[in-house]
């Protein structure tokens, strides 16, 4: 008895796939743009994919080849993601808010040999083309003008529906049977510092990803859902939605690049979406949109927000106003992303539930946590021990694609688990509870000082839109807090004023002596506060700082 | 490329388990028996079966040896299920219903080195233990006389508490790492001819499973829930709710021995599961017992249902009387079981719903099935074409334990497709339909007769109680069909009445000549007509049978 007698069926991205379009083929996939409302069936949508297999073969993609996409998120977006993976190609997908040497780096590394792209976002790429050496095919979607592509050195130019139309009478694509551990997608996460590093997930690491999602304990997804993807395809494949939303059955409603607040709010309102998932900014920026208004968005019975610390107010506010529940999940590019979900335990007095919901997150089944301290140590969850976090499962990653780990920067990984970067604690319960960036930390005379906390407290007051804390050097305690803070537009604010404001809400040492006041929080590439911008304008001079006696 | 960056984290037992552990640990396992209630953290079933491995270890339990449970569903039948699989042997599950040949045959050819028993059920293995020859200890939950078990040849007696209390200060077993497709669980299904056959699950299976069942698309278990496993542990690993359950964190509300009407009832009114998991017949019975009283069932949200067709007026009537949903489910022992669940899909007008509700199920994501005529040829799924059904997947058996397939009866695999033995149709909407048993399907001048539809026209009748039909050898059509009827108790039923009742409800050509009425239909030890019995009744002669003109 080596072995069970159980079937050794490969969990494959294809098998998803020919699931979805076999038993829920009447399901829909309903893609919003600036034109209008386009509707396809499962089915429909089955065919095309299988066509465009059909073409990214004749176009010379073979097994392991890697394929760009430089979309939104829309039907064709989704159809490149099944007939890429599921002919044993490598989906790429390139994130369009990417600065124009780290797209040109990333597709160059890669060794992109297609890339498919929406003709919205041709002047993105026409700015690098004529570096891409490695692409053979440029694939456009929409009938836009493409000259702007012509300085392409190697690559020639097809339109997306001509392929489709080529090939839709071929029948179905032979899938192959492929290992399960082998590639089937890749993102690049933009490092703090440093290149881009990619992370190539697997069939089996998707497979079950999308189980993770799809289970009770995330989203609880079925046929009877439809699931509203506003978090980009190109952010860790949108949180796994347009798999395990697939896999469920479940309708699909794509925004298309209608992410503004006046959109979505009226497709929510005309389609009524069960499910969606965004990082808070856009949530912030429709519950700012919807105050006044008469609208309904209670078709909503969960909405997953991610991406950077939920904040409570986002939270009370959709629940209180339009009775929609915004639950906090955490995770990485590296992690697929699902790592941990903040729903409340069962256990929770009333008065209990905003302290678990505004943790980071409950750690996920498939997902093993750690918290390391400096010295090795293993930290006790005991909701105070902080340390590094770090994560280990079938769904996070072991290695960076074509990286030697370690070299020119600390290890990413140790004894086989990923390190995160992020600093935390774990509770009793196995709530998460990250305060800052291992690298944001700020250590004043040997504490610790967190500066996402010290954030959230200082835009709490009325009059700050954001604020961004960084250590800057100081000559008594080696690091002390600078309190970058971006005043709500018309207000008048004083550093007294938030001095006064933060004297009751933080500890004594943790009060900052500088304050900077800035138009606008420097942002990366997927919208996260980019601290290291703002400790270079430091160090050069460029910020004016308020020092209090 | 040949691999993606993801880690090669096995699916394991012991990972299920420390997950429900350490972020659940306050969840609850109560247990029901006659003699009180039980209840225990799973901080503290942690514990218990960390100290049942060690205690396990020390009896000389290792790597894949065979440790049988003959047990009820309880904490400690719970604590077995991770103790054994966590330790990297093999959970054989044995079920308490099997006749004393069958009993002996099973733990024999499995090898069972040890014997988890519950004291009330010392009598029932009594019976068999002195032909018990590969087991060297039987260990003994509770602390009833466990005298009777004197005879067994080379077994050393031991109680359940005191092996607990030896191991409870030795800390956490070191769970091993094994490989995923290893042997973590086994079962034997009584098949309708020869000797009972053995499926092993692996971790792999089981995990794959549990996530099956966690999904939106079957069960959505969370933490908010508490599950009530009334289908036995026994039964192919009671449809994996102690795996998914505890993945989850869900409370679970264990019935003991307590499976009638009345107990359930009472149990579910006072502990309030949201989910439950039993045959129709425990469910007819407690809609039975509800009528004319004062019960409140609600805090059931989602009943599964399988084993055999659910009636719709079962359906209809916990709908209806109590505001339960009960949905249809279809499985075997050697699918793990998810295979199918019916729920309506979202396009089905309102007056469609029971039609679909009916059905055997919806094919589950992960479970591929197709539909194979006599000839080979695979069939459409058009609602219409009837042939034997076959399953595959990652949680389905490829052979059984140690049996040639194919050798002294015909193949049960066909090209990696597992041949179900059951006979129906699919349609568009991946819909099953299980019309009959393979050898239960009657031929009658070249045109087949569905015996289960029969049936269940048949006990729509209001004097019915059961009924069976089996195909008798006939001299003009090949094969007719014999209904045996079980009237309701105190009720006259003749054949004329049940003739008129038929006669507007199937084809003609369906309607029975040869009606017998019997007291009880036979039944297999896992409460499935046992029809081989009845044929041979026939044969034999000792059948009353009246002929219709």
């Amino acid at each position: 008895m080596t072995f069970s007698t159980m079937q050794e069926r490969p969990l494959l991205i294809s098998g998803m796939f020919e699931h979805g379009r076999r038993i829920y083929s009447e399901s829909r996939v309903i893609t919003m743009s600036p034109g209008g409302r386009h509707e396809a069936t499962y089915a429909e949508v089955g065919l095309r994919t299988h066509a465009l297999a059909h073409a990214l073969r004749k176009l010379g993609v073979g097994i392991e080849d890697r394929v760009g996409t430089f979309c939104w998120n829309d039907q064709a977006h989704l159809e490149a993601y099944y007939a890429i993976s599921g002919m044993g190609a490598v989906l790429h997908t390139l994130n369009i808010r990417l600065f124009p040497d780290q797209l040109s780096y990333v597709v160059t590394h890669a060794e992109d040999k297609v890339i498919l792209i929406n003709d919205t976002l041709l002047p993105l790429l026409a700015k690098v083309v004529h570096e891409l050496a490695t692409v053979r095919h440029i694939v456009v979607i929409g009938n836009g003008d493409a000259s702007c592509l012509s300085t392409a050195p190697n690559a020639q130019l097809h339109r997306y529906e001509d392929l489709i139309a080529m090939s839709l009478d071929e029948g179905d694509y032979a899938w192959p049977e492929l290992d399960e551990r082998a590639p089937a997608a890749m993102a690049y996460t933009s490092g703090t510092t440093g290149n881009p590093k990619g992370v190539v997930y697997s069939h089996r690491s998707t497979y079950l990803h999308a189980l993770g999602l799809a289970s009770g304990a995330t989203a609880g997804l079925s046929e009877r859902d439809m699931v509203l993807p506003v978090v980009p395809m190109f952010h860790a494949n949108a949180w796994g939605i347009p798999y395990a939303g697939w896999l469920m059955g479940c309708d699909f409603l794509m925004p298309g690049p209608l992410l503004q607040p006046e959109p979505l709010v009226n497709m929510i309102q005309k389609e009524k979406p069960t499910f969606a998932g965004a990082v808070p900014s856009i949530w912030t920026g429709m519950l700012h949109y919807c105050e006044g208004k008469d609208v309904d968005l209670s078709s909503l019975r969960l909405v997953l927000c991610g991406g950077s610390a939920v904040p409570e107010s986002l939270m009370r506010g959709f629940q209180e106003k339009h009775g929609v529940t915004i639950i906090q999940a955490w995770g990485m590019t590296e992690t697929s992303p699902l790592g941990a979900v903040s729903y409340a335990p069962r256990q929770a007095k009333p008065e209990e539930q905003w302290l678990y919901r505004n943790r980071t997150g409950r750690v996920s089944a498939g997902v093993e946590m750690r918290i390391v301290a400096d010295d090795g140590t293993i930290l006790p969850w005991d909701g105070e021990s902080v340390g590094e976090i770090q994560v280990r499962g079938p769904w996070v990653t072991a290695s960076y694609y074509g990286v030697q780990d370690g070299v020119g920067e600390p290890s990413k990984f140790q004894d086989g688990w990923l390190r995160t970067g992020d600093v935390g604690y774990v509770d009793k319960r196995g709530y998460c509870q990250i305060t800052d960036r291992a690298k944001d930390v700020i250590k004043s005379g040997g504490e610790w000082i967190s500066s996402v906390e010290l954030e959230n407290v200082i835009m709490a007051h009325p009059s700050v839109l954001e604020a961004a804390v960084v250590g800057v050097p100081d000559p008594k305690w080696e690091e002390r807090p600078l309190a970058c803070v971006v005043p709500k537009p018309g207000v008048t604010l004083t550093e007294q004023a938030l001095h006064e404001f933060l004297s009751d809400k933080v500890a004594r040492f943790w009060l900052p002596e500088r304050y900077a006041f800035i138009a606008e929080v420097p942002k990366t590439s997927v919208g996260k506060f980019d601290k290291k911008v703002l400790r270079a304008q430091y160090a050069d001079g460029k910020l004016t700082v308020i020092t209090r006696g």
